[in-house]
């Protein structure tokens, strides 16, 4: 079967042209014998492979050199622990409730300090981004450990376009799905920390990015803090405190010089605005779609969009998967559609779903459901 | 370059039919039109691989019904917290140290509860299993809520040839690297866990297996355990509370299938010992090469062996090299030498190691050093 055009909201596409790299190397990389999956982790080729994909990550994003960077496992909802367990010095924080995965971080947070709740829009089922003024005068009072928020909602696809002002508080962001979508000015967070599997690799890689001071002293709680989830150890080993997902950091590498290699994050974000624009416009001009999120909170990496009827959502899914169409029903906290268009699906497939949509909008009537 | 023969300790050998088998279905799984690395831990599709995988593995080692087997992330590093938090209720376990390992987890237990040793090796560099009989004594007192043994010591060469008698004490047990090299006992444990990557796998999946009396309460301490690592959580989810390392599962799932289809664990276990016979026998018939575990205590996953002089090693080693030999540098806290056999390493791959020994004792003289 020819590749669909998957717009999976993650694990999500990969660059094409990553896989066949991938693929090749599958049985022995670069003349060593062996496949990375077969690899020690102490080996220099595998010590190249991981610096390597740091230095590139490091030039994407303009990494200062007071950060740094870890590969860990166990997705972004360890973070969920770990961020608390390492960050929480005096045992208060902040959070902006603006979807289900900040909502889980908070109450995950809550267990382990006082989590303050500054801003939500659980009250309209997060189709937007609250306003941040309150946040910030809270910040301000600079007696928060951090402030924390989900910068992209995948769920819900509404995305933080300006970031609260927190002042001197740190600023902590899960950044999963719009993490090298569009550039990011690390400077302004004390932690930002991304699940790989969305836009910078294969599920299995949570990329956590630090400012050295937050961490230098050890776990805030390290009393109860699991020896893995220490911040200021992993940085320590490199992130081999144990053994790491090689695979993944693999691939993540590979991941970060296509990004390199197509121009970077400017022009990643170019990209993903053109076609979120292709989409945007679609829905705001159909009779059939609408779309789920508040104009102004949209996000650039998932577009969530629905009918007035769930019978007509379901049509429209199976419409889409019968022309290779893959990934677009959405989650059920939403309901309708929600298309992922990050950094590996292409214009193309963008293209083939609006066709797509316009298609089903142009053969559709109510009486036909 | 050709594969070469590689005794890596973890990440280790995988079989070579199953390198390939991924490698054809890189771009596109099962005429999915899709990679298992971009496909949804939602999708019918990958929900297959992750049951399939663990059909696979409850034939191999006959599991009962009443132990649910979990896929995580994080290594065995994440489960020394992992275990005392989830079962520790009264605050009382009791630890055997026969290695780094056992110890890194002993440690970790300790700033949950109460965590007793109750036998170690550690006055002589861990070179063998202690004594059990106190181990048992100690746990027909019915007071400690599991005895954690890790039962073959990679670092050190050694293995539990019985288990300890632990009577209705659950035994927890980290098999790292015996998993899948010969038959279990599962009802004999409460909970075995293996990080993947040395029999099993790739890096980046933690299998445990546990029995559901264990854990359907929650963990013990719930007031501060990760939400990720609830065991009762995990397993109610089918591992996927969040996204687990999919690429890592459908890959375990084929080498489960390779070891099946290779005759399962008793052909393994066979296999494995006539492997590590082979290195036994040439190393007791030697003048230059001595083992470093006590005989009785032998692993037959990790042949650990040295010279009396650290040149002479490091000669051995890049000999070995030359000669298509990989991973056969000894851990730091043995020195020497170590050739891990498990079950990816022919016996074609062991007999080059003997060869490669015999042609370098053979050559060696103390003078040319």
């Amino acid at each position: 079967m020819a590749r669909v055009h998957n717009f999976s909201a993650g694990p999500a596409a990969l660059p094409e042209c990553v896989l066949r790299e991938a693929q090749t190397e599958l049985l022995d990389y670069a003349g060593s014998g062996m496949s990375v999956l077969e690899m020690s982790h102490r080996s220099a080729t595998f010590q190249s492979i991981i610096d390597d994909a740091e230095a590139s990550l490091r030039r994407l994003l303009g990494i200062p050199g007071n950060y740094r960077v870890l590969f860990l496992q166990g997705g972004a909802t360890l973070q969920f622990a770990g961020i608390p367990l390492n960050l929480m010095r005096t045992g208060r924080a902040g959070y902006l409730l603006t979807g289900n995965f900040a909502k889980l971080a908070w109450k995950e947070a809550c267990r382990y300090g006082e989590a303050e709740v500054l801003a939500t829009s659980e009250d309209t089922n997060f189709d937007r981004i609250p306003n941040l003024e309150a946040a910030g005068e809270r910040a301000s009072r600079n007696d928060l450990d951090y402030v924390y928020i989900c910068q992209n909602n995948t769920i819900f696809g509404t995305m933080f376009s300006e970031l609260p002002p927190t002042g001197a508080t740190p600023l902590v962001a899960d950044v999963s799905s719009c993490f090298l979508s569009l550039p990011l000015e690390v400077e302004r967070y004390g932690l930002i920390y991304a699940g790989a599997q969305k836009n910078a690799g294969p599920a299995g890689v949570t990329v956590v990015i630090v400012r050295e001071d937050l961490i230098e002293n050890g776990p805030a709680r390290a009393d109860i803090c699991p020896t893995y989830l220490g911040y200021q150890l992993q940085a320590a080993k490199g992130s081999m405190y144990n053994t790491p997902n090689t695979f993944g950091i693999y691939l993540c590498g590979k991941v970060f010089r296509w990004v390199e290699q197509t121009g970077g994050l400017t022009a990643m974000e170019a990209r993903n605005r053109a076609k979120a624009e292709l989409l945007y416009d679609l829905i705001d001009h159909s009779e059939l779609f609408h779309g789920t999120a508040q104009p102004t909170s949209r996000s650039i990496a998932n577009v969530t969009f629905r009918t007035d009827d769930a019978n007509t959502d379901a049509a429209f899914i199976a419409f889409a998967r019968e022309r290779g169409i893959e990934g677009v029903k959405g989650h059920r906290l939403v309901g309708g559609m929600r298309a992922s268009i990050y950094n590996a699906v292409s214009m193309e497939s963008v293209e083939a779903l609006a066709t797509c949509m316009r298609n089903f909008e142009a053969s559709w009537s109510p009486r036909s459901i």
